[in-house]
């Protein structure tokens, strides 16, 4: 069973706190192997790749067979069934047509001095995904990198998979194929990710990469990041849900399943107004668990992460979900535009009993890639924006330098940096002359 | 004398690259330093923080004590100038009023199938400014971090400035007061880092800390990246100025000189399709560097990392700068509108001779912190954008669930993720009842 909070108990201060602090992981420390790899790749390129495979996934690769091929992805598509096809083209399309709006606009407009500002935005020339293998080798992860960087204009995406013994989910290639991924290379882990940030003599190296992976995937994105963008370091998935007494225990109980189901590290809370309903849902998620394929893993999660909270009323759910800032918020209550009104920080919100969260994991629309681990404080979910970038603009007419290269003279001496306020004064004298 | 490169010499595409990779920063190794101090922050707050800063600052502080308080911020400001606070006025209004116009919109809609689709945008409940002491102590970059946080929404704004032997800047106090700080802490270094991310007696957690600094400032935001948000780690600042033949060398040569005195490690480059103009600025520059008063910066600058490189026309020029993807652009050219447009990474571009770039350090109204060592590839310069993050938004109806659900049931099926394929399915058994 997971824990109970009651909001109105003399404890619940500590209690919801400690919630908030507990440690769900315990990451590997495997930086210094991970730095070793990147400077092998660094210093070897192809033949390190190579080499590195072969160690970790039992795969020789040469590097003229390190790519993927057209002839492997086309026959690797005609294995998937008609209807799982379908459901990824739908998956695309609705991806494609969230993130289209999300394309930021270029500004341009000229101020009371005749001087002319603005901003540009452009993609950057090419980014990597990095795509699991084995177990955690999504498909929908695939389409929820790569759609928002063709949408942004991406000209070059390259996709490295680990294909251990050589096996490859034929979905991920078709998700890739779908969303418009130029290269593949069948390489993983810290080597894949050292190859796309400095380039291999077969790979040439992209701006930015994105994309999940285990401890040495993380610990490599955080060594190439300066060198190369990078989008977040994502721990283990979370959800809350919100929930009035209105609702069927069951849909509340699989909602929760449905994070707990992938990780045994990821975290599934219950916030309800109703103590009896919490109880309702506590013995739902036993029962689904008597039966659950991955009842292994969510029963684990369930039991040392899971929490059910019971609260005065959805305004103090409110409050307590904000300072949990999850990563997934469902809103099953009466009203939740008015609800979501309240909540001041989330990755995701998902509104009204009709919404569960998994569909937000395929054909929603909004990405499924979310800020864990209470950054919706202060960070967004993968979108467009991580695939372009912004250059501003400035022009001044002699006018304008006329009225505001004065205030900058005097700010840069009065900041000791002379070259500076010459760079201005040297224009101004020639006006004045 | 900085480098020259001619484009047709046999060896340029050598000497470019060379230039592109050159090592200007020997940062050292402060890590284990800063980890111990963050640790030490953490474990005995406002004693570590009022120790560290006896230690490094020779500065006695109680926890009473480590707050500027409203009459010390009166005080300086009575000191600063009418015209250096007219100055500071001007700065503040421009970058307000271009900032303003960063700030992203909602978006809210219905699709197809019913479905209610979204994002909605927030600011960080608090954020933290990091303002170097000594030297470094700038109120135009007070301004440019404080200014976007307070048109974001920001609440709370944190600033630390360290005050060494108890001196402080009085024009950082009042460019603080003019654009909306809360909090001013007289306090430094990696301590100072470590009390905004984690908070201690006195001092409230921020979400999100910006603002540049030391090696300690910089490795110390680094460890507390994903407690907290940073901004990005600045690297030596650079400038790239695209010149035709139809300039005053002297105005191009204080433009290459005002990135220059900024740090023995800044680059200044001069790309020119004249070789005669080329060598004229570099005489100039040699005859500026007779006088200016930082000259022992600006010179070792532009002898060890300047160059001046010699295209065949603007075409290349505009190729070039794209593999460099300079900090600062100037294009001092007849046309530069028709120049910028073949530009495709740069973190500011300043059109036309009437632009130095020194503009946009104070008065422009664009931000004035912008991505170094070549990362404007994949990032952009600090903006409003940093200070708000996005919470994505679905609400399904029945007949929207009816309609894709299959297709999430589907995908959940074949990632084997059976609970993700029941919260949906069992809400499409109700409707199918």
């Amino acid at each position: 069973m997971p824990q109970f909070l009651d909001s109105t108990a003399p404890d619940f201060d500590d209690r919801f706190a400690a919630l908030l602090t507990m440690k769900r992981e315990d990451a590997p420390d495997v930086d210094d192997a991970v730095a070793a790899i990147i400077a092998d790749v660094r210093a070897r390129g192809d033949l390190a790749v190579c080499e590195l495979t072969s160690r970790f996934d039992r795969l020789d690769l040469t590097p003229d067979t390190m790519r993927v091929t057209a002839a492997e992805i086309a026959k690797a598509a005609a294995q998937v069934s008609a209807e799982d096809r379908a459901a990824l083209e739908t998956a695309a399309a609705r991806i494609r047509a969230y993130h289209e709006r999300q394309m930021p606009e270029d500004a341009s407009w000229t101020d009371d001095t005749g001087a002319t500002l603005g901003w540009r935005w452009g993609p950057v020339d090419a980014a990597g995904l990095y795509v699991p293998g084995g177990l955690a080798s999504y498909p929908s992860s695939v389409l929820m990198n790569a759609v928002p960087a063709r949408v942004a204009g991406v000209g070059r995406l390259v996709m490295c998979v680990p294909t251990p013994d050589g096996i490859v989910n034929p979905l991920v290639l078709l998700a890739a194929q779908i969303s418009g991924v130029t290269e593949i290379y069948r390489i993983g882990g810290a080597q894949a990710v050292a190859a796309m940030a400095y380039g291999t003599e077969t790979i040439a190296p992209v701006d930015k990469i994105t994309g999940p992976g285990n401890a040495f995937v993380a610990a490599a994105k955080r060594r190439v990041f300066g060198r190369v963008g990078i989008d977040m370091i994502a721990g283990p998935s979370e959800i809350l849900v919100i929930a009035d007494a209105e609702n069927d225990p069951d849909w509340i109980a699989v909602d929760l399943l449905s994070q707990a189901e992938h990780d045994e590290s990821a975290q599934s809370i219950l916030i309800t107004d109703d103590a009896a309903f919490g109880q309702a849902v506590a013995a739902a998620v036993e029962a689904r668990l008597t039966t659950l394929q991955r009842a292994h893993i969510a029963g684990p999660s369930w039991r040392d992460f899971g929490a059910i909270v019971v609260v005065r009323d959805l305004e103090e759910a409110a409050r307590l979900s904000n300072r949990i800032a999850p990563e997934h918020l469902e809103l099953a209550v009466a009203d939740p535009d008015a609800l979501a009104d309240r909540i001041t920080h989330a990755g995701a919100i998902f509104l009204g009993q009709w919404t569960p969260e998994a569909i937000g994991d395929y054909v929603g629309g909004p990405n499924h890639v979310l800020p864990t681990a209470r950054s919706a404080r202060f960070s967004s979910g993968l979108s467009v924006m991580d695939f372009v970038k912004r250059t501003t603009l400035a022009r001044m007419t002699p006018e304008s330098l006329r009225a505001i290269g004065p205030a900058a003279v005097r700010l840069a001496t009065s900041e000791s940096l002379e070259a500076h306020g010459l760079s201005v004064q040297a224009r101004l004298d020639r006006l004045n002359r």
